[in-house]
């Protein structure tokens, strides 16, 4: 899809301002600027180490550490901050807001962000929340780039009656990233990305932290021999720890429930083990295999060997 | 280390049969030829599809589905066989066994193969069980190549009061291969390899499993946000069912007890997020991204990000 890259010819908005310049924020500064999707960018961060750190890159027109400043006049503002900011933010920022803007933010948790922002903005503001399905386990300015969104999905959860006007405005700000855009409920996606995201983070920190705590296997071995499975796991536990606790506290009820569900199964798992039910073992790990081949059909991975990595770059 | 994988001047075996001619047994018949590690390479498969296209694909000098006869007159015999078959192989081909002979496997748990392979060898052979750290999620004679076991460790158990000089051949056999072995009893290797491999395998196969059983999330919807971390998950859990299914009957005691410590501390991690207990969640997720960065350190893994794969690949 070559013309998904193509820098538009028109920005969509005159001037964005992008609250919070970690790997999302600075990766939409970079992603902004290549597509020409904003005609002036200005950054804000209440750190001035990372204020500092922008300038020094050069990924903005402007950068501030003054919040309500840094919105007056944009047109859009997207919070890039950990999901249990965006309330004290929105609070900041909100006295600066010109009216008719769009403020969006990029959080893995929609419901408790809408609960958190709306009652800040003031009328005439529209609040479209959006959440890119992309990301690494690195962290800071420093870590974005301008290609982080191409081919990944970004979720939209406008709220009911909203302007759908300023709603097609900030699709097409993410389509031209590359990003396919996908419209829900802030409720559906919550439990979504319960399943899908928070769930496996949970999972991947529990059991690298498990790991940490044998006495009988040392540590050093438990990183010597982690290429037979355990490495694939502490790339997930490695992400930002302040995300990832807000992610947690933020959609309790749904992690929770899937939880709950995976705790089920897994008892099940253990009585086959104890009691050696070699068929249900089987069955389910056939199972799984199907899904793994769907995820490749739909071109949410490659079929390319990851556990010997080095060696399966070198196969040909 | 390029004189890691320049071939022997003298092979370190005359004949060597290779039992199982599977994703690990196909990569040690091209790795070993391809290091002149044996003169002769013989296939044995009791899948007579197996044997064809190993024949097609030209992996060995001869191919057999008798397993008495394809042992004869060798001086290695190498069981790839999944771990619950190895006892039944063993005595199919203990007639066969030439004295002196080394008989080793491939197996991702050692205790009970030591205990179901031992009982058939005759007096005056060497077995010298033997696992590679190393592996993809696919499966068959074509899912073999040559470089799988390069930079990866080789774990050998040998027996107490084992002939060191056969230990020493086979250890000179996998190092043909570029692999770095490591020598520890069965009883700790079955330890380690339950932390490091067998439990992450089996939450990975559960995680799945709970999401494939979801009916508020569609199935569909989980493979399209797959990115988001579950997808990670399914790499692992499209590993070969035959062989997960024997690698938890034949460690059970091992994987409950790891099992165990990872529920204790999983609902540790509910607790705290029932309650809002943040520091308990900040705590562990930066605990777990320290060893993250030691197996990285350590070369076990690559620092380049991956959750957004296609796009992290475009980074520069």
């Amino acid at each position: 899809m070559p013309d998904q890259l193509r820098a538009l010819d028109v920005p969509v908005f005159e001037r964005l301002t992008i609250i919070g310049l970690g790997l999302i924020g600075s990766s939409i500064a970079r992603a902004a600027r290549r597509a020409n999707a904003a005609k002036i960018i200005v950054a804000a961060d209440i750190s001035p180490d990372v204020c500092a750190r922008v300038r020094e890159l050069g990924l903005a027109d402007e950068v501030s550490d003054d919040l309500a400043a840094a919105v007056s006049h944009s047109d859009c503002v997207i919070l890039c901050v950990p999901v249990g900011a965006c309330g004290a933010v929105a609070a900041a920022m909100a006295p600066g807001l010109k009216p008719g803007a769009i403020v969006s933010d990029v959080g893995s948790v929609k419901g408790a962000v809408v609960a958190a922002v709306q009652p800040h903005l003031p009328a005439g503001v529209h609040f479209i929340p959006a959440h890119p399905i992309a990301g690494t386990e690195h962290s800071g300015p420093d870590a974005g780039f301008a290609t982080l969104f191409k081919n990944r999905w970004l979720i939209l959860t406008p709220v009911e009656n909203g302007d759908s006007a300023a709603t097609e405005k900030l699709a097409a700000f993410w389509k031209a990233f590359g990003s396919n855009v996908e419209v829900m409920d802030a409720a559906h996606h919550d439990l979504v990305l319960a399943v899908t995201s928070h769930l496996p983070h949970l999972i991947a920190y529990n059991i690298v932290g498990t790991a940490a705590d044998l006495e009988e296997v040392t540590q050093s071995e438990v990183i010597k021999f982690s290429a037979s499975g355990f490495r694939d796991f502490t790339r997930i536990a490695a992400s930002d720890p302040t995300m990832w606790r807000d992610v947690f506290l933020n959609n309790r009820d749904a992690v929770l429930e899937m939880l709950g569900r995976f705790n089920e199964d897994l008892s099940a798992l253990q009585r086959a083990i104890r009691w050696g039910d070699g068929d249900a073992l089987f069955n389910l790990f056939s199972r799984t295999r199907a899904i793994r081949r769907s995820i490749i059909e739909q071109g949410q991975d490659t079929a390319a060997p990851d556990f010997g990595r080095h060696a399966a770059d070198e196969k040909k």
